[in-house]
């Protein structure tokens, strides 16, 4: 039977919601690696919308699990309605979003706060010893919410965001965007992709690894 | 030198604008072919906003190049400014957006008329003999800036869709989803994408077969 593997969405655009490619690839390479995906984003309105052309603030409102539904070809459920149960696996892509949305890292770092559903998730994953996969940005977003559970991570190479990882409790390992970090104790999977980048080819090569390795552990 | 491959996108997300997987792969298979990537859309408002977890219309109005630079991180500019001199290619991703922005033939079928910008581009890269690549439903659009020339396409195997592509003078060839069609004598190759699907790793493999032809031919 196929793992069920759950990705967990930001919204729809790396400056104010998921990272676009890296939510695809992740897609991509868990329908490649046989998996059942399940999708799924907070409903709540996004902390900010960003026209991605100049980086400047727009005047409107969107919803988080409304736009996520863009990357998911509406194929998605709302978080709340979601349980570790229901799930071998969890993976959250980066962008902005993860760090504004899904907690507010972005905002106010080692003093952030995480969503409520995203702590609850997250708890229930790894109070079942199930893996979870974290890309970018997000696992600062996950040392958050698990942190006193001391989780080794990734980001890649900032030292300021490291160094922020580690004051929340969670120890942070440098890493290259073609590969992963592995928390084997806490199976934690994570990997710099667009923290490093530079292109898609790239961030391709630790975001396939990443999920291969997430569907082993499953 | 890199060939320099223009992504030509009409929003960001399946039920408005682009296809936002066939966007990414689009993207990710050029990256893989060491192609330089030049991304575009037109300066316009979208037809309309659909909310993609329900596919019902929202009182919004935004802007397809906006839009689209989501799926570009920011790399985009406006159609307007580009010329086919400055392209040794053109790849058009699939998604309602191509039927309804960059033409209105989701509204109109063969009486579709096509966006200004987009008849202008697509008639310099055919004059000059440069390859052009079209995903999903998007090869409709193309058979109408087109269809003087009689370009044969695919979207699969849609007989109405198909019928609508030969009414408006291009030929229809039906198509697998993991293959493409070549016009050799026109540069021209279209793969059926999403419009046959089923899923993400299925469509990867038609379009990862056209941006290898599109740059081969390139």
């Amino acid at each position: 039977m196929a793992k069920k593997i759950g990705v967990l969405l930001a919204g729809c655009g790396v400056f104010d919601g998921a990272e676009i490619h890296e939510a695809v690839l992740t897609l991509l390479y868990l329908d490649q690696a046989g998996a059942e995906v399940q999708c799924m984003a907070p409903d709540m309105q996004q902390l900010h919308v960003i026209d991605h052309t100049n980086q400047t603030e727009m005047d409107e409102k969107r919803n988080v699990l409304v736009e996520s539904a863009r990357i998911a070809r509406g194929e998605i459920v709302d978080l709340a309605t979601v349980k570790a149960d229901q799930l071998d696996a969890l993976i959250i892509p980066g962008g902005f979003g993860a760090a504004k949305n899904l907690s507010d890292f972005a905002v106010k770092g080692p003093e952030a706060t995480v969503h409520p559903q995203v702590q609850r998730i997250l708890d229930e994953m790894a109070d079942a010893g199930k893996p979870i996969g974290a890309l970018c940005i997000a696992p600062a977003t996950l040392a958050r919410a698990l942190g006193d559970r001391h989780p080794e991570v990734t980001i890649g190479k900032d030292m300021g965001t490291g160094a922020a990882i580690e004051k929340m409790g969670a120890k942070h390992v440098t890493c290259a965007v073609d590969d992963i970090h592995v928390d084997t104790q806490r199976k934690i999977v994570t990997t710099p992709a667009y923290m490093l980048g530079p292109g898609i080819k790239d961030v391709a090569v630790g975001i396939e690894k990443l999920v291969r390795k997430v569907v082993e552990l499953a």
